[in-house]
Formats: C-alpha cells, structure tokens, sequence
C-alpha cells in the first residue's frame, strides 16, 4: 500500500468496506507509517457480522479502491486478535540506490546514493544497536514517547548489483526510528561518522547525536509477524 | 528513462545540453518508443565541439535533468555513429504480474493479470515468432510501415515468484509490434486462443486476426545493441 492525496488508506478501505458490507467499520491498523513510506504488507483488522466469503471480500475490496492501495489476503481472525497490540515484531526494508548516477525508475521507491559505502562497516556498526535498547538517540523529536526501549531482533543486509537493503526487524518503532537508524548506518558507511559512533550514539540517548532522518520514499513496511 | 507532461525526454536533455554545453545541438535516439512504455536503457547521440569529459556531462546533466530522466552513461563515439541506423538489435522486456490480486507498487511497471496462464504454452507458441518473418499482423494499424518484414532474434520468458518476464529480442519492432505480440501470447495463455494460433496470425498479414494492443506500462526497452 501507498499513501496518495489527502484521504488516508485507512478511510478508503472503510469507504469501500462500508458500500461493500453495507454496514459502518473502523480499521485498526498494526501502526501508523510515516508520510512517503510505502508499505508492501501492512496489516488491518476490523469486525463485521457479514457473512461474507473472504476470497469474494478480496475481490470487491481490489476492484472499488484506487490501484495504489492492494488487499493482499483478507482471513477471519478470533474476535480478540487486534493487529496492533498482537503484533509481535515488523520489518522495514530501507532501499539504497548505490552507484554514480541516478535511477529514474527507482526515483520513487529508494534512496539514491552517489557516494561509496563501505558495507562491511556498516554491518560491523549496526551490530551494537540489536538487542534491547534505549532508542531515544533515534527517536523524532516531535513525538517523545514515554518509553524509548525496543528490542531489534536483527539487521540485515544484501547487496543485489547496485541496490542495496536494509532490513530492521524489531517489536516495535518509535517514530522515524528506522530512518534514523538508516540516515546514521549511511553517515558510517561514507565515512562521515567514524567507526564506533553508533555505539557512542546509542549510549547517549540524545537525537542530536545521531545522522539525518533519511528520506521517506527508500523504506517499506516488509512484514507484520503475530 | 520515462516519459512525464508534454516536454519529451529528447527535448528535456536537449535542453539541458544546451545549458551545459553552451551551444545549441540535435539529439538522435535509437527511435520512438510509445507513450507511456518505459525505457531503463534507450540510447541517444549528439555532436559537440565541446572538449568536456564525459564523467563531468554526466554528472551535470543528471543534476539539471527532472528525475524521471536520468543519464546512465555518456562515451565519446566515432562521428559516423548514428543511434538509430547503427542498431544491430533491441531488446523489450514486458512484466506481467500474475496472481489473484494486484500490487499497489508495481501498479506502475506492470501488467496485472489475474488469471492463471499456461506458461509451457506461451513458451512453445512464441517460438513460431522467432526469425525473420513479416509481423503485419502485429503492426500498428495507424502506422503502416512500407515493410513489415522483422527478424525476431529470441523471445525468452522468465518466471520470479508472482512476476513474469517476456524479453523479445528483434531487429527492429515496428510500432506496437511488441505489445501486439505479447497481448496474443497473454490470450494465448489464458486459453482464449487454441494452440495453433499465433502460427495461423502470424500467415494471415491481418491486425484484426492478433490479440490486443496490451497496455504500455509493463513494457521496458531494455538494451540496444550496436
């Protein structure tokens, strides 16, 4: 999914929900994205007393909604399954375009890089911010919660001819955390940030530490694990 | 590359040379391609009196240019070099997205289609295309070349996932040729046409006998050999 104009993902389903279902529905979402950031496995749960079929909800719900919004799988759940607080862990994937000149055809889903990066660094750094942590060095300023801790179950990344991914698996992001993390890995891998600054960055607790929050278009919601 | 508003990409970097290079000069590409088909590769040259290097008018024109065009290689080439009647070969490459249910994120880049196709069939079918041979009954009925006589050198299909990828490697493509081509194959695969067909389309030299014009967004120029 893919956010467009001013309607959110979410009213449109329900828009399509409630002239499908004929009945009013309220979505809950595994959590919010930020603005720009693509999803490719978002997942959203609501109830309905509607007998009807899943495979035909799917289809109805795939043929009134815009094309920039695809319902993937559409499955009955117990009445106490919430898609947000049973949430065991997400991946985001960060896309890096890695060589000399742009590409038009990515323009839109990664994060163009002209410079060299050295990936065994980058791996190297990443290492020190798996576990539980507090994350408040990665943390928008504009949105403090009131607990920073997270666990990242792991970071990975493969190298495919010039693209390069990012994949974070983690019980949870605070708010721009991934990009973050990402913008910091970046600022290390050119060179910017010296080897073992993640780990001076992660220990202060201090957004002010750490490298830019990235830009929105090179990162994707991969997975919601329950 | 990819076409955007009513500037076309020639005239884009048209004018973006003539910034850079301070003189006014005429861009020849390795021909049209049609509105809306994407290009990861279209070739294009021009002659200058300028002595800038190469790597300099790359990064230059990739700086000025919008960022749905963009310069992946720039080499000097003997003066008798024309982009168009040099081509020994060229390559499209047309995706189909084939499961149940579309994507939002290649709702852009592919061809969404849902029903199952019989890949052994196209496979089989599409090998009556390959040679030289005269593909009237793919050609475009508002274009009518004086000759319609191509030779296709492959057509290859590639399974990824959910993914399917035609290549056809040919000659020359008259207008259409390709997406007519791939429209049959997809009817073909779908059982709308009986096996036989393509062969029986082929002989008859009639447009009106081949399947549809498919659409243009999945389909890619992908390499132009010299």
């Amino acid at each position: 999914m893919q956010s467009k104009g001013k309607k959110t993902i979410q009213q449109a389903i329900e828009h399509a929900l409630k002239r499908i279902l004929q009945q009013k529905v309220s979505l809950f979402s595994s959590g919010r994205t930020d603005a720009g950031v693509h999803a490719k496995a978002q997942v959203a749960n609501f109830k309905t007393n509607s007998v009807i079929k899943t495979s035909s909800l799917q289809k109805s719900l795939n043929s009134l909604l815009p094309k920039d919004i695809s319902i993937v799988k559409v499955e009955n759940v117990s009445l106490d399954f919430n898609s947000r607080f049973c949430t065991k862990s997400k991946v985001y994937r960060y896309t890096i375009l890695n060589r000399k000149y742009p590409s038009a055809l990515l323009r839109n889903t990664s994060y163009f890089c002209s410079y060299p990066l050295d990936l065994r660094l980058i791996i190297r750094e990443s290492k020190v911010l798996v576990g539980k942590h507090d994350f408040k060095s990665f943390q928008a300023t504009d949105k403090i919660e009131k607990g920073s801790v997270r666990t990242i179950k792991s970071i990975k990344l493969k190298k495919n001819g010039d693209i390069i991914y990012i994949d974070i698996e983690a019980n949870g992001f605070l708010k721009n955390m991934a990009r973050n993390i990402i913008g910091t890995l970046i600022e290390v891998g050119r060179g910017k940030l010296p080897p073992g600054s993640v780990k001076k960055i992660l220990l202060a607790k201090d957004r002010r530490r750490a490298g830019p929050t990235i830009e929105a278009k090179g990162l994707c919601l991969l997975r919601v694990f329950y």
